[in-house]
Order: structure tokens, then sequence, then C-alpha cells
């Protein structure tokens, strides 16, 4: 047993089944390990971003950490944009990186680099395993940061992974790790806030995006006259079914604003105090008018959901009656597609139980309106901006929940970036169906350019912000990388094949040329 | 004038006429001022990682830098693996990377993160340019350094961006930077050396891998009886033609120790000195045995071409009679297409001048053999050993030198990552002929799981090197860029299509189907 060997072996003995791998050569040793070792699925993406978002993905379904297998430095930095948008999202996840033999790096060889000063932005949990005599203790310590939320980044040098042991190092079992709860005087204060300052706002985020949490936000409002919004961007957000319809908190701040205006009171569940996405000159940071009072009933690490169903008991909130299903119906046949048909055609055929990874900004925000009252499904949409993320985290929420459809809504600016996830969708046969939003343009970016004051046609903006010279063609893309696919001009040919995609199972891309 | 039209101004004034860009909305002001400058073109990228190995092969080609612009920490990130490239290229590059406005950074928004801890390992000089005021002379230091040498990587917050001056600020015009000159003693301290120990092995690298850097060193090896070779991964290196010929430096370490156990002495010029790429137990790190004097005559950073010709001068060596050119007779049409196959039809049809961007661990190298005598050409290699680098470099080096063909040698494994190039190739119309290699596996880490002593057909490390289940479709890929392609399983597919390909101009892609 070397220490690849009792590193692997201490993961899968802790509840680590799966690694999302992109190896170079001083990770061989754990790729080694990795096939020696019962219980570890090791799957290759083409591109680190590809692994890291997967494992936001999959952390995102099953609340629990799988680990990356990534190359250096270089390798490593593929991977940032994702563990960005997953550090957002609070997933927990264990990168392993390899690096130069201890006695090796010194001298500098070309693929040597900081890889500390890379990782430390977006680790909660950094450590470099020196020692072969502590690798599985250290490993054990950032498995066990993991486990409570965090992302680890764990650096092995090849003489480390290549340790013969004498003796078989002991494999410990880790506690499992608790959340922190609510305790009942948080729940009192927040009960006594709703009561004497209205009207009021719950904004609900993080743990509190469950249907109970939901429900229970829902009772609350209904018994005090507050509104319920959601965080903008949530992680995991179950919706449809009989889970009460709960908007979007606005993106542009404007709007946010507008909307925090007569609030005498903010309640966070779950969520951060709203402020705006992007510093605008003469809009405040800060969206809550001064003088709202905030008050905080559960952090966005905290057990949101368990808080405020205990709000909804202290305040003697009866329950709603369920919500009803309200299917949209299909848009007419012959009509073009835009972001409105698209998301009206997707939540007319979504499957109960779907899960539907939202990326693209212009594209694709009207389907959370759309679907709001459709069939039960779990929503995750880009946490951190960092764009990139749809295909990659359908492609790990996939692997988390083979039984679960997943839709993937995706813009084609934020497509390109990642577009490798395909493959290892292909590779791995996931129930992954793309809806590839192809408007030709970065439309947020010319929606910015506008709201600055600036001409996106002028020449410079509308080159940088355009996507149709020449046009990405998005069904040879993804046959290329082995996932069938076919074009939709109309709403009715977006519902059959939207229809034919879902009851063949396995991936398949659908290019929705918007018009 | 706002700030970034100073900014953007100053650089144009300052020889800055490429910028690399995949903006977002912190950039937009900036793309604003491209628009309202004259004298530097934007070009955009899909991907970060195009745009700063467009970058490095840029400034490869010309010696100057080229602006990037990429949005915050993460697009930042997604461009680390080719500036790790670039670093080691020396290349010099200026990137322009906007931010949160000041006065928003401290509420943490999404796209929030450490930039600086991002940029530090691949940034020789970094500028957070907090002031207004200051933000043209921080900019031009920040170029001073980057034509220096260095990778600058310049912050620019909105707010900077966005302020209005109230007097236009002054633009300065900065001094040409010098490289350094090597000194009579060194000089003369080398030619001792040579005359002194033998035999010896001269060792090339960086500047000295020009023609004439290149006669200069056989005139001298041919006068004292030493041996050349190039550093292993040249940053550009121009060979053919009446250049002599000069066989690269091994790549493994065991052949690197046996190419220099007999060497009483190692002469450095331009290049360091031999290390592992990667430690291997029972290796060392350094490749030259103890007890052989090493001399340094030329540092990377150095006026190495300049210091060889001195010391030819010094010796009294006489040029030699030029080399022919000798290219090598196509392979008989019928031939499968292997990598000598492959690399000999290339290096047969190859027209002077072409630039050939190389990357591919194992499909690749033979074209160096092949290639050797052939008709004048330049190559540039994967300096830092982050796979990515090929595409983009070559995309780079077309915009560089819009006279002079560019073939691109490329493995499927690393065309796989930043594989959007293409489109940047499709969308401005660049000379590039990508030979793609399909192997089908990463073909390296095979052979490095052998020499560890694993089995590369063990079912995890299989699953995890080879890329044919499923088989990516280059072909379809390309045109789903936009780049016109075929496909080559035969000498004579290959020797058609690339004399096709390089008659018509504009770019093509060859998938070279590997048995």
């Amino acid at each position: 047993m070397n220490g690849a060997d009792a590193i692997v072996a201490s993961l899968a003995k802790n509840g680590i089944d799966m690694c999302f791998a992109n190896p170079g050569t001083t990770e061989l040793a754990l790729v080694d390990a990795l096939d020696r070792t019962a219980g570890i699925r090791s799957v290759l993406g083409l591109f680190e971003g590809v692994c890291t978002g997967a494992a936001d993905g999959y952390a995102r379904m099953l609340g629990r950490p799988a680990a990356t297998l990534l190359h250096l430095g270089p390798g490593f930095a593929n991977g940032v944009a994702n563990l960005h948008n997953a550090r957002r999202a609070r997933s927990p996840i264990l990168n392993l990186i390899g690096d130069h033999a201890t006695w090796h790096l010194p001298f500098d060889a070309p693929l040597t680099s900081d890889i500390r000063s890379l990782a430390m932005p977006v680790s909660g949990h950094y450590a470099y395993l020196g020692t072969a005599q502590l690798c599985v203790e250290d490993t054990m310590r950032a498995l066990g940061a993991s486990k409570g939320g965090k992302i680890s980044t764990v650096v092995i040098p090849t003489d480390v992974q290549e340790h013969v042991f004498g003796e078989q190092p002991e494999v410990p079992q880790l506690p499992h790790p608790g959340v922190a709860t609510c305790d009942g005087e948080r729940v009192e204060a927040a009960a006594r806030v709703l009561r004497d300052r209205k009207p009021a706002i719950i904004l609900l985020g993080a743990r509190a995006m469950t249907s109970s949490g939901q429900k229970a936000a829902a009772a609350v409002a209904a018994l005090i006259g507050a509104r319920v919004f959601a965080e903008t961007f949530p992680a995991r957000w179950d919706r449809g079914g009989d889970t009460p319809v709960i908007p979007r908190f606005p993106y542009f701040p404007e709007m946010g604003m507008a909307t925090l205006k007569d609030a005498e009171c903010v309640l966070l569940v779950g969520a951060r105090a709203p402020i705006a996405y992007f510093g605008k000159t003469g809009l405040p940071s800060e969206l809550v008018r001064p003088g709202t009072h905030v008050e905080t009933l559960a952090g966005p690490g905290d057990d949101a959901e368990q808080a405020i169903m205990s709000l909804a008991r202290a305040l003697g909130a009866a329950p709603l009656p369920p919500c009803a299903v309200s299917v949209p119906p299909l848009p007419e046949h012959g009509h073009r597609l835009d972001a409105s048909v698209m998301a009206q055609t997707v939540a007319a055929l979504m499957p109960g139980r779907a899960i539907v990874a939202v990326e693209g900004a212009t594209t694709t925000p009207v389907f959370f309106t759309a679907a709001a009252a459709a069939r039960p499904h779990t929503v995750l949409t880009n946490t951190g901006g960092a764009i990139g993320q749809g295909m990659p985290v359908a492609t790990g929420a996939a692997l988390a929940c083979p039984d679960r459809p997943v839709l993937s809504l995706q813009g084609d600016g934020s497509a390109a970036y990642t577009i490798q996830a395909l493959w290892t969708q292909a590779r791995e046969g996931l129930n992954v169906v793309t809806i590839l939003c192809a408007n030709k343009s970065y439309g947020v970016l010319r929606v910015e350019l506008g709201r600055a004051g600036m001409n996106p046609d002028a020449p410079v903006p509308h080159r940088m912000t355009s996507l149709d010279d020449p046009a990405l063609d998005w069904v040879g893309l993804a046959r290329g990388f082995g996932v069938p696919a076919a074009r939709a001009h109309t709403a009715g040919d977006l519902a059959g094949l939207v229809r034919t995609a879902l009851s063949q199972g396995g991936p398949f891309l659908i290019e929705a040329v918007m018009s």
C-alpha cells in the first residue's frame, strides 16, 4: 500500500464515491490507486472546468462532496471559475491535485507554479501533503472540512503518493458533520420583528429553498401579510408541484430597490441581505434602504429550512392548502422561438422530478416564471456569475441522480466556455437534454451597454458582443462530442424534440434558434 | 475623456495594437474606449484561454506585448493556464481586468474574488488601479514592465474606468526597453571553458534560437568539437533553410542524462541547465552529472543571440557553409497515418516562412526530426506544459504575421482544452491549417504509466487515458466553429488536404486519423 492507495482508501471509507478527473503525469499513482480501490467511480472530463462544475452539481443534489482530480497549478486553474461558482453555492468539494515530488520542487520545472496562491481564493481549506506519514490524517482533515460545507484543496506530491508504507496506515471513520441549527432566541426575535414591523419581506436562500421551507415561509407570510422572495441565484431550488409559487428577487438593482421600497423589515432566511450584482454609479451597493430593519433568522450556512419551519410553528402559522400544478399550455406550433416560447414549451413538457440547470442571462430567466407552478422540479442556477457553469453542473447532477431527467437550459455565449461537458454526458450516457438557446450574442452585455449609456451597435461593442460571424453550429458541435442533436426553429419543432429526447433517454442537444 | 479612454489611449500611443478580449459587464467602459481609440484591433475569444494563448503567440512572433481584456477573477482564471505557458516562454503580455467599483468591493458581490492571489503566480507585475488620478501612470508602469519581458496584470475598477477627467491626462511616451547584452568577460570566460574542458555541450535557448544564433553555435561547435542542442521546449525556434540542423535536448531524463554523460562542460546560451521535466524516483532533478562544469554565457532573458555571435568572433570560428534545404520525400500515398507519416508529409509540403505551432506529446515530436532541414520555418512549442496551448498560440501568431502561413500540429487530447480557438480563426479569417492528430488517447500518460510500472490497460487507467468512447469527430467540431475541415486516413489524403488548405488560404482543419 502506497500513499495514493492510503489516501484513496480513506476517501472511499468516508463516503467519497465519485471522482471527476482530468489527471496528468503527477496524478498517475492516484489514478492507479482509484483502480485498486472499490467504491469510487472515476469520470473523465476533457477540461477541468467540466470536472469542478460537475462536482458542484453533484454536491448540490446529494449534499455531500465528490472528489476532483486535477493536474498541478495550470490544471487546477482551469477549474477555478466553476469552483468560484461552487463556493458561492456553498457546495462541498474535495480537490486532489498532484504535484512534483517534494525534492523536485525547488528546481522550478516547467509545470511548477504557486498552487496555493491559485487555490486560496476558492478554497475554504487548503493542505499541502508534504509528509507521507501524515497524508491520511491531512486528507481526512480536508475531507472533514469539506463535509462541513467547504471546498477543500489538497496538494499531493508524487513522492508522497508513491511512498510505500511498512505498515498499513489506519483509516479513520469521520464523524458525520452537523449543520448549525437555529436557536429559539433567533426564532423569537424574528417573530417579534415580523409582528412589529409591517410590511415585511421574507427573503429565502440556501437551505430554505426546499419545498418544506417555502411552504413554511408562505404560511408565515399569509399569516402576517408579508411578501416572500427567493434569492436571485439559488444553488438548489425545489419548485412546482405543491410548492408555493415564490418569485425571484430581481437581478437589476433598480428593480430590487423598488421591491424593497415599502418594506419596514427584511427577514433573511438562508439568504444574504440583497446587494447590487454590479456597482452602478448613482445606486447604492446595499439595496435595503437605510432605516429598514434587517433581521437574520438563519444565515446561508445554517439550517434555514428548520429555522423557517420553527418560525411558522412559533407564530402558529397554519399550513396553506397545497398549491395545484398548473402546467402552461404549449405555445402554438408555428411560433418562432424566443425566450418566452422556449420557456413555456419546456415548462409544459418537463416531467415531474426533473432537474433543471439554468444558465443564460437573457434567454433563460423567463423560465422561472413559466415553470413556477409546473410539475415538481429542482432548479440549479449560476450562483457565482462565472459563466460556463450550466452544462458541467447538469452533468454532475445527472450522475448524482441517474433516475431523474435533467434539463439544461443554456445560453449560447456561456455554453461555449465549457462545451466539453457534452462529451462526458455522451461517454457516461447521462439523461441530460440541453436546450441551447442560440441568440448569437452575449445578450446581457448588450443590455448592460445600453444601461450604461453606451451604444451596443458601435463597431467594437457590436463585435465584442455578437456571436453571429460565424454563427456556431451547435448541432454539429454536439454531434462532434458524441451527443445526438437537432435544431428547432418553431415551438412545434422544440416540443417535438423535447418529447423525443426525454422519451429516448441519454443525452441530447436541441439548438433552439432564437429569432 | 474618462479613465478607460485615458488608459486605452496611453496603450495605443505606446505600441499596443492588439487586444484579445473576452469582456464582461465590468469591462464595458474599456470596450467602449477601444471603439473610440484608433490603432488597437479587438479580437474576441469565446474562452479566455484562447485570448491569453493568442497573446502569447503574438508576443513570440513580434517580440512585443498584446493586451488581453478579461472579466474579473474567474474570467482571468480561465486564462491562467496559457499565461503559465507564456511566462515560461518569457512572452510579454499586458492583461487588463475589470473589477467591481472600489466602493462596491467590500460587499462581496457574487463575482468578487481575490484577483491578486489568482494573478500573482503568472504575473511579473501586478497593479490595482484604485485611483483614477494615477490610472495612466500605473498603466504605463505596467506596460513598461511588460515591454521589459514580463506579464503585467492590471485590475481596473469600473469607477476608475468611468471617472471623467476635467483635464485630459498627459499620455507619456515610454522609452524603448533594452535587452541585457552580454559583456566581454562572460564571452572570454566561455571561450576559456570551451577550450579547457572538452568535450563540451552547448545548449541553446530563448533568444539564441534564431538562425544567426544557431549558425554561430554551429561554427563554435565545429571549431572546438562540441555538440549543440536546442532546449527541449523553445518559445520560438527558427529552423530549416540554411540554418544548421540542431537536435532537441531529450524530454525523458534518462535520455537527457545519457546525452550529457561524457560532457566535461555544458555551456548555456539562453537556456537553463537541464532538469527533469518530472521528478522520477531514482533519478536526479539536475541532469548534468556532478563534476561537469556548467558555464552560463547568457541567461534566458539576455541577448543570447548576440552573446553566441560574440563568442564565435572571439574564438575566430569561421562561418560554416550554409546548410542546404533537404525536404523529405512524401510518404507513399497509401500509407496509413502515424506520427512519422504525418510529420514527413507536413515537412515535405510546408512552404517557406511557415510558422508551426507544435503541441501533442506523442504525435508531434517526430516533426522536429522530419523537418530539421526543410524549408525555412519558425516553430512555437508548448513552453510550460499546460496543455491547450497550441491552437491559441497559432491563432495569435497568424494575427501577428498575416503574410505567413501557420501550421498547427495538434494532439487531440490537448486540442480539447481550448478548442474555441477555431472560432476566432474562422471569424478573423486566419491562415491557420490545423493538423489534428487523432490518436484517441492521452498518449503520453499511457507512456508514463508504463514507465512508472503501472498498467495503462487496467480499467481505471485505461478509462482515464482513452478518448475513444465516444471518439471525437474533429471534422464536425471544426465545422461547428466555422472552420472548414476534412478527414485524412492515408498519407495521400493528408498530402492532398494540406496542399488544398494552404493554397486556398484561411483556416482549415485536417483530422489526421492515427492508426
